[in-house]
């Protein structure tokens, strides 16, 4: 296979609500990517997006916004993995393109979460049979990290410096929801409890978003794009559907697989990964994906925050532009915002929050409980 | 890109409604094509559904089908393309085994129809806007049929032989919804009206049904299956999402642009296509797909049928085991359906319907009334 390139981003500014409507954000941010690109047209467009088959009654969206942008023709395809749909969809045009099928792809996410009940349709990421008996993504999250606390006995603080950082980053992007608010441990800890003992603060915002990268294969990115990052590796595994059903439920066997897949496509391992791009829809999640990872040991990833090493200034910095608690994740759009926050800290232009010798940076996405989790590797 | 081919099929029979849950479906076909195939183990699954979102309240369907069938670990992902997302799945499974990502990848359609409500989520594949004042995928295919006939003069039989290949077909096929059913031109002409003009016996049914294939790398089928079936050509077109957007309603140019690049892709042409699977989930459809990939010219596509020359022995056989009208429509199963029907047409063992000299097969998939089309060639 080709190596394969990300030579053009578009994004827009989280909001709680936009007025635009689905296809509109959708192809706002296909035509910025593909400006930014240098590019009229491409081969492909790739589409994520989790809930509008509820949300707007609208199924069939590739298409939809393949349309909308003036790109009626081309192959448009939707993926799904729930709530790791951008990277799926990231992922199938990094074969497109790879595989030498598609010369340009684009990649869009796009998620209108504030029209209708979103958390409901969210749920059903979950097993069915589980959500009959109640469970929700936020009470699945809450019995995890009540399970880590007491098993690895953690302070009641022991996790607040993921939404803290994710706070403070966020207030240099101009795309991420939350730029106006500084948030303080002490608001954290009395935030409203949202799920014992799941409080407001440890949880990522309802919001509408949207998101485009555009691919090439790398021997013909510098023909679009001085600047080109390469996407080193792209990897999907999965887990036990069922949190339950796994032998133990606070590891994320599929984040672990997915990056060890992951290292051995790049030809590197965790210490060469200079920042981290997790899904921190809870904190806990982004902890245990710092363990699954390889960058703490089981029961140990709440260290690494509790010790301020994921900040910018950090040994592993995460959630750079703001991470999903406070950029924002409107969800079949997440992974897009990420892999283009990943471009600029690569390119060095993420402004206040540009890190220092960014040169290797790793994304991953979960779908579910842990049952999904696509990770990529990109590099300059 | 290497080349690919089948080397296990699965399919279950079609039913108006199964006992069985969705994911006991989707795990029995993919064991099912697995144990055909001679393999314990694939490396990605591909899935595809189209309702479950609203009819089972279950998202995230790839990496359900995946634990339920044993398979919990492996890269897992959901295509969707409305109508068209079994065709849609084989398409990315076909960039997954062909960029050499994956050695064995298996792709699996299900579709459970019979509980709820599936027109209302069918309809979505259309633009919301027009649903919203009225439309539905019924309505618009009578448009069309009615503008079709008017337009060149075809008298009220003229399509008649569509259903009445199709029912005849689906007598000898084993796993067809209509297999004790006898269908007659004058049956067709007095059937209910669902929507003038169209009558039930012009479309499709709503079933149940699961189908699955394997795919793995050309070089290595005959390890796996004596009699392997390669992929020569797999492709996704898009049109204007409206209809009325379109210059003309009555030319579907996403069912040409995607045979023609397929026909480039197999460097073959239609006079080389020995049967065409459709997609007569109407049988206007078909009737314009077989215009569109140039068996016909535009306005004569009826004629093959009245002068049967679509049938088992014409020149360009069509629906061999049923097509979707007879076999039956579970919608994101539809396209395995097809492709295990293909395989079986071009390794002799398509028993009572089996071709004459079957080398080289077609199959069209569309997404919504035309908007999505992609075209798979086959042969040995």
């Amino acid at each position: 296979m080709r190596g394969v390139s990300i030579v053009g981003i578009g994004q827009i500014p989280v909001l709680s609500a936009t007025p635009e409507g689905l296809r509109t954000l959708g192809a706002a941010v296909v035509r910025s990517a593909m400006e930014d690109a240098g590019v009229e047209r491409v081969d492909a467009l790739f589409a994520s997006n989790m809930l509008a088959d509820e949300l707007q009654g609208q199924k069939h969206i590739a298409a939809l916004i393949a349309d909308e942008a003036g790109l009626a023709g081309i192959e448009a395809l939707q993926i799904q993995a729930a709530m790791a749909s951008g990277a799926a969809a990231l992922r199938m045009a990094y074969l497109a393109v790879g595989s030498g099928e598609a010369d340009l792809a684009v990649v869009v996410g796009v998620e209108k979460m504030s029209e209708g009940a979103a958390s409901p349709a969210m749920s059903k990421a979950l097993d069915a049979k589980e959500v009959e008996d109640g469970a929700t993504l936020i009470s699945k999250n809450a019995d995890i990290l009540r399970l880590y606390r007491k098993r690895y006995k953690v302070p009641e603080d022991g996790l607040v410096n993921f939404p803290v950082v994710a706070h403070a980053n966020a207030r240099h992007n101009p795309n991420a929801l939350f730029r106006e608010l500084t948030v303080r441990a002490r608001d954290v800890l009395t935030s409203r409890m949202v799920h014992d003992p799941l409080r407001l603060l440890d949880c990522s915002p309802i919001c509408d978003g949207a998101a485009a990268v555009v691919l090439c294969p790398t021997e013909q990115a510098q023909t679009h794009n001085p600047h080109p990052v390469r996407i080193l590796a792209s990897s999907v595994a999965t887990d036990r559907f069922r949190v339950g059903d796994r032998a133990n439920p606070l590891w994320l066997q599929a984040a672990h697989d997915s990056a060890g897949k992951a290292y051995r496509q790049a030809n590197l391992n965790q210490e060469d990964v200079d920042f981290f791009e997790v899904h921190d829809a809870f904190s806990i999640m982004a902890c245990m994906q710092l363990e699954a990872a390889g960058f703490a040991r089981l029961g140990q990833g709440w260290r690494l925050a509790a010790e301020k090493r994921i900040d910018l200034r950090g040994d592993i910095p995460i959630t750079t532009m703001g991470g999903l608690k406070a950029r924002g994740h409107p969800i079949g759009a997440t992974a897009l915002y990420q892999a283009c926050e990943m471009v600029l800290q690569l390119t060095g232009r993420a402004g206040k929050n540009q890190l220092r010798n960014a040169e290797v940076g790793m994304m991953q996405s979960v779908g579910g409980a842990g049952t999904t989790v696509i990770t990529h590797i990109f590099g300059v």
